[in-house]
């Protein structure tokens, strides 16, 4: 690691010195602060902490701060809550970490116009709790409580995806700043529009390696009159995903259905209480409308998954029974991490088109079953997404080799089948090579667009593309 | 205009003898193929026509086309069915015109996945044809029967976007053939990933100034159910304005919903024998959904309408009801132009935030009022998307410049709303100095990531980045 060559190099002196005298007591090159900013979650993070952490208030003052930074050939990593899992966050170069969080205000909501301008540092929960009086919501919901900085920053998406669409369809318009320390603002308040590139979808998903974005401005949505949940018991994986095919094939706008596999389900069983659920293939659903609407939408849902040997399909629209069912799919990562204690958990994804689903989950189970690995396996598949979180021992270096094996061979497996190497979890520098799998000779227009606008490469350089300083 | 110049060039002339070889007599010369070539819809057209044109039949054949130009330094400008409307298709410095009409092949439909795979050149009534007795759509609908490849292009959207998103939302992945004729392919069939920067949406609206998109994977929709549409008239705009502001507010999924305003109307009732409607501002409704569901938000819309003194509010599920009142809508331009015979139509369009669009309509109506030329007005309203289409005397130059002057006083009335100066016709050269206004410092990141893609400056040049060659 070349972290202490940078750390001792004068120009990285030089520059600290300025962003000391910028940011006063918001400059810390505490230990402490640089080792919660050095890792995400997931299983990376053995690299050396970043130099110093620099807690912004404002656009400008990130801009100012990156103006030292660029003057200094300092790398810069932007860092919302730290709820990465491909090493987004690392400094695998040494640098500064740019915290926003600070910058959490919600500056505007507009009801009319269902949207709202957000500073990158407010998390999902936040604005949701702030906008939930006006009668609107924010939906993307990767599950963390992440910073919508972040969230925009590695396109993330989660269980309301299949109906409200990932941040790639949320977010109207950026501020960014760039590594020379300019600020542009990408997009505009206006639902669509033919002006040019499309700035925005290019920042978003490009994990702090083109600029930092300092705000955000987001649709919204009106907090639907009725909401419903079910859940439904399959005889297999197959029926399962049989059924969200016909389901979002025959046009059930379903705002989240979602597949947990036999591991999973004896994890949540076990962790949440659900002692009337069954240890088979199981799907979630929310349904989103007027009242008459969702009990339509269910009774169609459950029309279909009875044909394909669904099972004790039940519906509710009663809060509580709602609540204790998606706070059990939301703790589904705290159920699985308590099947093993100490364990050193890997959460990895794929998606692939909804018609290999049932293929990839099978083929990934063979190989899980084979490798003797504990790794449930949970759906947003009506994307056809899907998560594989392995569990494994800190202390058995065999394990994680294993588990490496199984990550290439899922990701193989689904770039075969015309998906992708990621739905949700981006690449850091963890799925860098997949990434080349993915995208061959694409690689180097993303390669020549990161040249463009930021030729000297101090944007959280080592992510998305891979390169030496 | 450099035309001439640039004809008389050697490389050029050694260029086109390359082209020969390579494609026969699909390469053309002859003067009626150039001048067919050389403008789009609307009011521009005055550059001299193309040098030459090439019909290509496949991907490799445009990146051989494209090695060629490249080598020679020759522009390249690609051309679908030249429905295009602020002179993106026009030779302004010259060079070779690619037309990819001729792959029009709908290569695979995949109704379990809801997508497929097209060719540029296949038109939008085509794929619908293709996919009917499959059950499915294309929902994309900019009213000409355009290419996919140049809706891609220029991100286009149209009556349906309200509910089923722009092109921006409808393209999985592209084949594009850059500048130097090295293919790639972006995205793929996954509905969603994070696998890195997102060249699909940066290859969309770019108008063909980065690469030429030579396939594309589109989100299919199956056929509702049911399908009612509607009509009413309102007192004003206002009224119209604020009624679509809460149908979309409270969550009505309306799949089309377009306004027309009092002019416009007149058109369309002489033009369309619309005899029961009246010279008010009327809103053309669709809903797409179940047959319980259509009723209920059809029933909800009502309300909603009537509640603003929308009167003779009229739903009908017949088929041929809601064709003769959508092929009226669809038949709206023509309309238009046979209020005054032999004008010279500018089709004009801007988008602002749907709190603001009934202010800026009323503004630009009194706008039109004042200058005494006759330009009705026709809105999808959902998105806060509107167009002007003057009807100007081609022999008066004082009428073209009065509506030079109020598109520009309509564009910056829309930006300082927080609107874009075109929603879905894009920039061709016609709005260049419009996106400059737009987008300020972001302009010189376009053109940093044109450099980028395209250093010798041959896709297309002085489309969406102004340059002199």
């Amino acid at each position: 690691m070349a972290r202490q060559v940078v750390h001792q190099d004068g120009r990285h002196a030089v520059a600290l010195g300025e962003l000391r005298e910028l940011l006063g007591d918001r400059l810390s090159e505490a230990m402490s602060v640089r080792d919660h900013h050095g890792h995400g979650e997931g299983h990376h993070g053995h690299s050396p902490p970043p130099d110093a952490v620099a807690f912004a208030q404002s656009t400008d003052e990130v801009s100012a701060i990156m103006r030292i930074c660029h003057r200094h050939d300092m790398p810069v990593i932007p860092f919302g809550t730290g709820t990465s899992l491909e090493g987004h966050v690392e400094a695998l170069f040494g640098g500064l970490s740019l915290d926003v969080s600070g910058m959490n205000r919600v500056v505007e909501v507009s009801p009319g116009d269902l949207d709202c301008l957000v500073e990158a540092g407010v998390t999902r929960k936040q604005l949701n709790s702030d906008l939930r009086d006006l009668g609107l919501f924010f939906p993307v919901d990767p599950g963390a409580d992440a910073s919508i900085g972040g969230m925009a920053a590695t396109r993330a998406s989660g269980t309301n995806a299949v109906r409200y669409g990932t941040m790639r369809e949320s977010v109207l318009g950026l501020t960014v700043v760039l590594a020379d320390g300019r600020i542009i603002r990408t997009g505009g308040r206006a639902r669509k529009s033919s002006a040019g590139y499309d700035l925005t979808r290019l920042f978003i998903g490009s994990e702090g390696t083109l600029g930092i974005i300092t705000e955000i401005r987001l649709r919204l949505f009106g907090i639907p009159e009725e909401i419903s949940s079910a859940v439904c018991a399959f005889p297999s994986i197959e029926a399962a995903v049989d059924t969200v095919i016909e389901t979002i094939q025959i046009g059930i706008p379903v705002a989240r259905i979602e597949l947990l596999d036999p591991i999973q389900m004896r994890a949540c069983i076990e962790y949440s209480k659900l002692q009337d659920m069954e240890e088979v293939p199981t799907l979630f659903y929310e349904f989103h409308g007027s009242a008459a609407g969702v009990r339509e939408q269910s009774g169609a849902a459950q029309e279909i998954a009875e044909s394909f040997g669904g099972k004790s399909f039940r519906w509710t629209t009663r809060p509580e029974d709602r609540n204790r069912l998606w706070q059990a799919r939301h703790d589904a990562y705290f159920a699985a991490l308590s099947m093993r204690k100490g364990c050193l958990s890997w959460p990895t994804d794929v998606c692939v088109p909804i018609s290999r689903l049932a293929e990839c989950i099978r083929e990934t189970h063979a190989d899980i079953a084979e490798s003797g690995l504990l790794a449930p396996i949970v759906g947003h598949v009506g994307d056809g997404n899907f998560h594989v979180q392995y569990l494994l021992d800190p202390n058995d270096p065999a394990e994680l080799e294993k588990a490496q094996f199984l990550n290439k061979r899922m990701v193989r497996r689904a770039l075969a089948m015309g998906g992708t190497c990621t739905g949700e979890h981006g690449i850091g520098f963890g799925k860098i090579g997949s990434l080349a799998e993915e995208h061959g000779e694409g690689l180097s227009v993303m390669a020549a667009i990161k040249d463009a606008l930021d030729p000297t490469g101090i944007m959280n350089p080592g992510k998305i593309i891979a390169r030496k300083r």
